[in-house]
């Protein structure tokens, strides 16, 4: 018989959630305003009702459910299952989630970082199914990690692994609002792009968005690419030069761990091989023929779905061997 | 009882052989010349050559020995103990140095990688004692690493991870000889150090070694740490961006893995603090305090001998479970 597992994806906007079995597949899914401005015990209440909602739309008691899973942005002690803070909620630190599910449902609940969430629902159950170790990249407003190896996730000394977002491709680069400098997060997010774009436009560069760029009409990343695809010189470099970046950051990334497989995942890969095409390039040229070897570059393949299914796929790897 | 392991590391100059016992103590250690001028095969004897007098020395019977342990440069295939190739040892593809060695000396053996099984020296009796996950960096004539996760060596998929030197950190600086451009190897090694140097003085920077820089002599990074310490302005700034480019290196590796240490090996670790001092600034600026917490940066303990200590502790680890 089937296990199933409530996996909850809280996000700054919304939270995702979802019943999943233990073959990866979907029983219910919904999706509730997190309403983080209400304040914390506001969202703390969201989070259980949106748990509930997906129990009730699965049609399965609460009885068979077999353990719980959360992903929040942040920082997480996925051990103690303690949120340690959330840059996206504010005076959220220390929060004992994993604590305050396991009181509410009587299930035993995991933790785990939102990034490392959904990199893990690709494994299990996405564009990494089959193979053994994998770097996921989540290009959206910023740009998070996951790594995946030998069928486990790595979350390093004090879960802070995986922040490929600050990977520097150049140390004496863009300034990253980390603190750090030539972070890939400050050349390809999709904010980063943007800002590049303006600052090339101010700068005097012709394009056909250049009014969008520098004046009221906020200039989106998509935009930026719906011009590349209608022609517009300037754009279709800046996608390029967004791939090689990336492209650069992967040979780091490939020289350190060796992965079988990077999947890209996030709002920036609808530009599909306008983005792909560069990084692949950068990625043969300058990588060990050893390395490419067995090698793919991806994209995901569950959408925003894979937080939720992830962390739902954490909870079964956490409690598959308790009753 | 304890038990004995010969640990063989084969160099492209020399080969260091010992006998080391399952607490890391050295009992023997000899070492005889590479000869790779001479063959193939003449290497291959020596290689043994260097086991038997490891054995003698060390007054134990090779009966008592219960495992062999060998480190090669150039790319292993470790789990069929194949030597890929060995870029020092010309013509060495596809190299069965553990069959060879188990027939030779009907005993178990296990191959890796030179840089790995330094790293694994230290790791196991030396600067990494205690840690449980570790990153090693030797900053010789190249720049190598070495990884532990977790208490084990990551390899990766095809045997090609931990090639740190190759971790790029300014996409459009200097090229590698690997086809990489902006290697942290292209900027710290001891002949890139030599490298930057010379290129200075030519471009007419004054130090006190523009002779030696522009002249017959050869220019040694020994040469640029003495006139450091002398009081060359140039030479010590130039000691104090090795150590800030080495920084920017290991902030991309503690985003990535987090781990609990990273140590420095190799002979440009004499250059103690004016490496090390900068390049800990840069870390501690440009890390997550998170990464930081319980994280230090020291300097390897072992020397020369971290290479055979630490391939018989592969040998160990490998057949411990063994009769």
């Amino acid at each position: 018989m089937s296990r199933h597992y409530i996996g909850i994806d809280l996000g700054g906007t919304n939270i995702k959630s979802g019943v999943v079995d233990d073959e990866a597949n979907v029983i219910s899914k919904i999706s509730i305003p997190t309403e983080g401005q209400k304040g914390r015990p506001k969202v703390l209440e969201n989070i259980c009702t949106s748990a509930e909602l997906a129990v009730r739309e699965s049609g399965i008691s609460l009885d068979e459910i077999h353990a719980i899973g959360i992903g929040s942005p942040g920082v997480q002690d996925w051990e103690a299952g303690v949120l340690v803070y959330a840059p996206n909620l504010p005076d959220w630190t220390d929060v004992p989630l994993v604590k305050m599910l396991e009181e509410r449902f009587d299930k035993p609940a995991a933790l785990d970082n939102d990034a490392n969430a959904a990199a893990w629902g690709e494994f299990w159950a996405g564009a990494g199914r089959g193979v053994n170790t994998m770097v996921m990249l989540t290009l959206g407003t910023g740009v998070g990690g996951g790594i995946i190896l030998d069928g486990k996730l790595w979350h390093g000394h004090k879960t802070a692994a995986a922040e490929l977002g600050h990977i520097s491709i150049d140390y004496k680069g863009r300034k990253c609002a980390c603190g750090n400098i030539g972070c890939i997060e400050a050349y390809a997010s999709a904010n980063s792009l943007v800002r590049r774009f303006v600052e090339a436009v101010r700068a005097g560069r012709q394009t056909s968005l250049a009014e969008a760029a520098v004046g009221d009409e906020t200039l989106t990343s998509k935009m930026i690419y719906e011009a590349a695809v209608a022609g517009d010189e300037f754009s279709r470099k800046m996608m390029t030069e967004t791939g090689e970046f990336l492209g650069v950051a992967i040979v780091s990334i490939i020289h350190t761990l060796n992965p079988e497989l990077v999947v890209l995942s996030g709002g920036m890969i609808n530009a599909g091989e306008m983005i792909m095409k560069p990084l692949k390039r950068v990625v043969w040229e300058r990588s060990f023929k050893r390395a490419l070897e067995g090698f793919d570059i991806t994209f995901a393949t569950l959408g925003e779905d894979a937080g939720f299914i992830g962390v739902a796929g954490c909870a079964l790897s956490r409690f598959e061997t308790s009753a």
